[in-house]
Formats: C-alpha cells, sequence, structure tokens
C-alpha cells in the first residue's frame, strides 16, 4: 500500500468544472456521500468550455486535475460535459489509481438503463453536441439505439442569469425541444447534457410530463462512484472548500441558483491556474 | 518622423474584441473608411470577458495588444465594452504614439450629444455595467446627467445562437428594458454597450419607437477615430484578416451574424496569445 492510499481516507473528492454548473453535480455527490468532504475547482477565469476546441479543453482539464492531485484528493469527478468529452483520457492518465469519473458514460448507462423505445434525446451545448461524445457512448452500449441530439447553448446564460422558471425559459426550452419531442416517434428519455441543465428540472417535467424520463449526470456519476469508493468512514467533520481562477464573490453569490445553500465567501478562494 | 510612422499607411488598424462582437465594430469602421485594411484579433479561446475580473481582462487585453503591434498595425480600437473598460489605459501605454480607442467615452460623448432629457440608459454585460464605467464616462461629460443602467447577460448567448429577431429576443429585451423605460421618466437614449448588441437594433427600434436615441459605440468610435488619423490614401487593396485563439472554423460560420459578409475560413488564422 502507497503512502498516498494510505491517507485515502482523509482526503476529499475532487470536483472540478469551468465555472459554477459542476456545482449540481456536488450537490448530487453530497446527497449520496453526505460523510465525505469535496474540493471543488471552478475555472471561472477560462468559462465556458462549451464553445472551445477539444485540444484547449483538454489543456485546462489538465491544469485542474494538476491542481486538485497537488491539493490531494482521493477521487476525481470531471463535473462538466465538455471537460468529461475532451480531458478525461488525460485526467485518467495523470490520476493513477485514483477514481475518475465523468459525465458522459455515467448519463449514457443510465439513460440505457431508462429507455423503453431505444431512443434517447440529447441536450448539451455546442461543443458537446459537435464532438458526438454522447451518441458515441450509446452507441457503444447498443448499436441499435436512436439518439436525438439537440445543441442549448442558450440555456446555460439562461440558467446563470437565474431564469430558471418562466414563459422565457418555457420559450426557449420549447424551441430547442420541439424538434425532437413534436413528432411521433419521439425519445422517451432525455440526457441533460450540461451539467448547469439540472435547474430546469421541473419545467422540462411540466413541458415534457412524467413519461419521459430526465438523466441527470450529476446523479448517474454519483451512483457510478458509489461502485468505486473503498469501504470508508471520514473522521472528520465534513466539509466543501471552493477553489475559482476568477470573481470568488460572484461565485459565491451565485452559487445559489445551482447549489442547495448559500456559499459563505470565506470559503471561496482565489486561485491561479495556467 | 520615426521609421514606424513612414510606414503607416501601409498598416492596417488592429481591431480587437473577446470574440466575435466587436465584428459589429469592424462592420462600422468599414462603413467609414472603406479604403482602409484590418487586422481583427478575436479572443475565442478566452471568451467571454463580460464576466471575468478587471485583472484578469486587462491582461488579456495587453497580450492582444502586444500581438497587434508585433504584426504592426496604425491603431488599435478596442473593440469590447469590457476590455476598453479595464485594459485601455494599459493599452494606450503600450501603444505609444499611435490612436487607441475604446468603446466607452465615444459613446459617452455621442449619447451626451443625443440626448435632450439628460437620461441615458445603458445596456450591457454584468461587467461593465458593475464596473460603473459608462456612469463614470457620462457624469464626467456632464454631472447632472441621469444614468440608468442595466446589465443584459443573456443578450450576449443570445446573439451568438442568432436568435436576434422573434418573440423569444422580444421577452428578453422587454424583461431587462421595461424596468428602465415602462415609466414617466424614461431615458431618450439608449447605449448599446456590448459589441453583439447592435443585432438587436431593429428590434430595439420596433420595442422603444423612433424617439429613443440608439448609440452604437463601434459608430460612436469610428466618428471619433476620424478625427485621429492623418489624412492618407492606402495604396493597396484594402483587405481584412483574421486572427482567433480558438476554433477558426467557428469564427467563420458565426461570423455572419455580426458582419456584412460572410467570411472566407482561409482568412481567419488560429494563433495561441497567453
Amino acid at each position: 500500500m502507497s503512502e498516498n492510499s494510505k491517507n485515502l481516507p482523509l482526503l476529499p473528492i475532487g470536483v472540478f468544472d469551468s465555472g459554477i454548473g459542476g456545482l449540481t453535480v456536488l450537490k448530487a455527490l453530497r446527497t449520496r456521500f453526505p460523510e465525505e468532504s469535496y474540493l471543488y475547482v471552478g475555472d471561472t477565469a477560462r468559462l465556458p468550455y462549451g464553445t472551445k476546441s477539444p485540444e484547449t479543453v483538454a489543456r485546462y482539464a489538465q491544469s485542474i486535475a494538476k491542481c486538485l492531485l497537488n491539493q490531494g484528493v482521493m477521487a476525481i469527478v470531471v463535473a462538466c460535459n465538455t471537460a468529461s468529452t475532451h480531458g478525461l483520457a488525460a485526467v485518467k492518465e495523470m490520476a493513477g489509481n485514483l477514481p475518475v469519473l465523468g459525465m458522459i458514460d455515467p448519463a449514457a448507462e443510465s439513460a440505457m438503463g431508462a429507455t423503453n423505445n431505444n431512443h434517447i434525446g440529447v441536450m448539451a451545448t455546442f461543443g458537446t453536441i459537435k464532438s458526438g461524445a454522447y451518441t458515441h457512448a450509446l452507441t457503444s452500449l447498443d448499436p441499435a439505439v436512436k439518439v436525438s441530439p439537440v445543441a442549448c447553448q442558450m440555456l446555460v446564460a439562461l440558467a446563470e442569469e437565474g431564469w430558471a422558471e418562466g414563459e422565457i425559459a418555457k420559450s426557449i426550452l420549447l424551441r430547442y425541444l420541439d424538434p425532437i419531442f413534436d413528432r411521433q416517434d419521439s425519445p422517451d428519455t432525455l440526457i441533460l447534457g450540461c451539467t448547469h441543465f439540472p435547474v430546469f428540472t421541473s419545467l422540462l417535467k411540466e413541458i415534457l410530463g412524467p413519461d419521459i424520463a430526465l438523466i441527470n449526470s450529476g446523479e448517474a456519476a454519483s451512483a457510478k462512484l458509489e461502485s468505486l469508493l473503498i469501504d470508508r468512514k471520514n473522521p472528520e467533520r465534513p466539509e466543501a472548500k471552493f477553489l475559482v481562477t476568477d470573481d470568488p464573490v460572484r461565485f459565491a453569490d451565485n452559487a445559489l441558483k445551482f447549489y442547495d445553500s448559500r456559499l459563505n465567501p470565506d470559503d471561496v478562494t482565489l486561485i491561479d491556474i495556467r
């Protein structure tokens, strides 16, 4: 047993995102593992990742993984679909034996478990859709699955503006989703393929009705992580700490839209990652 | 006369923005100076600037100005309100005797010239509004002016999605503007304080009617630049070249939303700026 693994029980779960959306994943993790501590990195100086090239996103993901590994974590959750698509392999390589989980595969597996008509919708950012990551993950599990992807670029801004409810949000969701749901052979399962999107869950349920299964990638990744974690009890009081690359005050202010509680600005630290 | 100024007539006008919005400024410049050549830098790897801290934005602006000065330009137009707010002083210092123009002061002067009731509305990104740059510029010109700022964070995403017309855009504009225009003592002049926003000009005219003056910061800066340029005729065929820090193809594809013509992907070059 290495020096590092002896210390494992004291280390937090590392979680990172381009910004604030990954807090929906942290929320799902804390719900499933309330006894654990967490170290969250939001790369707010370089957000959003969704519009950037694969190479740039991979480089950013590596720089954050390095930061988390330097701080000491017992697992890494890449709480960003774009970074999962383009940076997961590199992060896994850097992390050695530590569990590393992205958003794509757990959500794809969860969606395959939920669908009855073998038709799955995917809403995500332009970058994630363009990469074909979900289509690839889903067809790897079942070549016969039908996938209907839709790039919903506006929803990130909408979520960050805090307009997750109301007529404007509803119109925008309908504009994006009508082309795939307003027809006979529509999907029975919809992957929320961006960590910002769980804030639209109630509105999506209202629009789509109870028969469409919504796949929250944070919840899917949490379920998957359970099987990878060693049985352990964290002897310390669980806590969550936040590192951001820009504007900690704004991050703390906006966290409530994506997280279950208001953040104490003192828990949010500015760091430099390049 | 320095070596540099002898070469002036051969050099393009340098224009930069965090991404693609500055193309509305380039469009205004080309309308006023059709005989000039242009070198445009879009920092697409690090966009948007509107959500970033003053220090980060200033650092980015300096790195791009350095790039433009290395390439050789005869003037620099900071075609981004956020970079103008936080980076203009640093860029001016780097540029020595070259004319350097931002978006804020020309638009403020133009607005002061247009208002009759001395009440000016400013729509801009969160970062620009939070900086108070327009309020400061306007009250420097007339301490008695009344300024009504409104942070319209969603409009950038809306413009980039190409949804500049239609009911969704109208609802969003109304939601932002109603609080300042839906009352007795409303502004008679509105500064479009983000280079993305000129794409909403027709819709804004429809919503606000003919009595509200709209100030396009690209047009205001072009008018100002006219007084700073030496009288000259560019002997070469005018051209515009584009440098971006990420995804040239997407930049070329999206340019039509903000520019008067489709870009040739071969005119858009990927560069690395840090």
